[in-house]
């Protein structure tokens, strides 16, 4: 058969130093497991924009398109904070990565790692063995909807317009793919929305509440104001199962649930597309955290969060679960035994760098 | 001189009882401070709808805009949330007042009582003597652009549209209020939007940076995209002085602020509108948290964050600084004294009601 295709692109600050910790993996499951990938290597984000002016060549895309799973490690930077040109932002390189393979769910896990409960900045019980699930719409919404753009429209004044839009189909679909999640974990799923103050919120509202009729009843389903859900998710985190979200209140959520864990280093998230003939699903799998340019180069990233991004690879895109718990497993006895990157470390622990982190992991692999 | 006019509008839920504790303030301004108000009432959201078929009639839209300043206690609750008719919801009668008075800077300050401090599911350190200001966009943004609604596209398919649209001087004007703020405060303003995704919010924030060259450069301005601000606030929250940004993500963003601080029982704001020729602002007074259906009618809800939005009513509508400080002082001392409605209540404390909270305050004063 032929060998598992992945495409890496590293993008930048700490993208390229928490991926090479992946590279290790790769080798080591290729030595050890006899499970090879062949990896290709491509640019996306600042990187992009420097070598060709684009934060994504028509070849990466091409690439993209025919590799079995992307793993992408962070895009963005001051230097290219303030383009003159709107496509010539890195995240425009990534938007386009999203929209062209089509990934439309996004599922960012919000976990508190035992080891790491005191990281947080709230308080240990109300977070402590906090594990839930966010799937964030990731292809459609205010991101991508027409019209779009900046007009003069005379006497000095400027004019700026986003749409935000979904359909039916849309909201179905990540609807259903959140519904099947829940019921392989705790069989609740909350959707949120403003759906008292917009129409595309009520219309997700009322295909949620649809689907959910016609082919989840036995999935506990309710819904939440996305202000309230702000609110909850503070007051009482552990309330949740699975959350489902559009684009922009993903965005924004999922960041939330994120920092309240406290261990933003640690966690993964993988982006999706449709399932094919075969059931295969095109795929991305990326860090939750950004690309951090203020410690980029300097060995001090924590990998964990990209390494269990490649677990979700493995799980996901090439049904290696076995393998995919060694990673996340090998993870949680090196945060046992006291190893930490600056992010996350504490007082009595070990600080270490990306690589000393990378080298203990592979050890215990 | 004729008397101060307000608009009292109690809505649904707890609004009317814990607008019931403002009306005695207000008669003990009038016998003991000689400070009168002609106080009218009138209905709004839901209590409008079963009265009048509508969220805001014309003639009470009539009396807001012709008083110096409306009280308002909250809307919604669960017997409307699902209306055939979308105009028919209670949040389009409070959106009404908002858009038809003119009220787009909206303040919501969120500040930790110290008598309140372990209230907050967030560890002590990160939240004691927190005290920043929210000025969110209130008349713009996704809130009212058009087009919007659902339509029918064919083969049973659905579509929900919102825009998301800002011009210049709607920028401007919002992002003036904050400056002022921030120069009366510490002088450090953070603006927020997804300018990386968004042309919009690219827009935004030229616009602020344009402003802050012109006129503000005193203060200290920064930039934040969104969903980092939604961490920021978790991380580090003292960080920040004055936040400004759009509507929707105001409407977030301070929700969660709110609810970090423990206190949402407490929290007051202020919608205001562009100064008329003698420097009067039309403006809207309410609590931060909402209509509370669950507890309505039962004398539990905490009536402080309406009191202190009166306190705010004095001291921005009627120049009545020293009255406003007796309220917030006399609060401050009746929690310092252990008296706790439900929502703040902690072990050693005295659990009291509505009513009785309105008891101690007023004997306080
Ligand atoms: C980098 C940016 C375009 C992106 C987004 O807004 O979706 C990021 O914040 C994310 O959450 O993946
Ligand atoms: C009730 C609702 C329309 C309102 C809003 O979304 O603005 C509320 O959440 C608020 O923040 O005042």
């Amino acid at each position: 058969a032929a060998n598992k295709k992945l495409l890496f692109l590293p993008g930048d600050g700490i993208g390229p130093e928490v991926m090479r910790q992946v590279r290790r993996v790769i080798d080591w499951m290729d030595r050890k497991r006899k499970i090879t990938f062949d990896v290709s290597e491509g640019l996306v984000g600042g990187a992009a924009i420097e070598a060709h002016g684009v934060p994504l060549s028509d070849a990466t895309l091409a690439e993209a398109l025919a590799v079995d799973a992307v793993m992408l490690g962070a895009v963005g930077g001051p230097k290219w904070d303030n383009p003159s040109d709107y496509t010539k932002r890195p995240e425009a390189g990534l938007l386009t990565l999203r929209k062209e393979l089509g990934l439309f769910a996004n599922l960012r896990p919000a976990v508190v790692f035992d080891a790491l409960v005191d990281a947080s900045t709230l308080k240990a019980d109300v977070i402590r063995g906090l594990d839930i699930l966010i799937v964030r719409e990731l292809t459609g919404g205010v991101y991508f909807g027409e019209p779009r753009g900046i007009t003069d429209i005379g006497n000095g004044e400027r004019r700026g317009v986003n749409t935000q839009v979904y359909t039916t189909s849309e909201i179905r679909r990540v609807a259903r793919v959140a519904f099947e999640l829940a019921r392989k974990r705790g069989n609740k799923l909350c959707s949120m929305e403003k759906a008292n103050v917009m129409e595309s919120g009520l219309l997700w509202r009322q295909e949620v509440t649809k689907l959910h009729g016609e082919e989840f009843q036995d999935v506990e389903l309710s819904h939440m104001y996305a202000d309230n859900g702000a609110m909850q998710l503070l007051k009482n985190p552990k309330q949740f199962d699975v959350i489902v979200t559009d684009n922009l209140f993903g965005d924004i959520l999922s960041d939330e649930a994120a920092m309240m864990t406290g261990s933003l280093g640690m966690l993964p998230s993988a982006s999706l597309g449709a399932p094919d003939a075969n059931g295969h699903r095109k795929a991305l799998y990326e860090p939750v955290h950004g690309s951090a340019p203020d410690i980029a180069g300097r060995d001090l990233a924590n990998p964990c969060a990209t390494l269990l991004s490649f677990a979700m690879c493995l799980r996901y895109s090439f049904n290696l679960d076995e393998d995919a718990k060694l990673i996340e497993r090998s993870i949680q006895n090196v945060l046992g035994g006291g190893m930490r990157t600056a992010d996350i470390m504490a007082p009595g622990m070990a600080r270490c760098s990306t690589t000393v982190m990378g080298d203990s992991i592979l050890r215990e692999l």
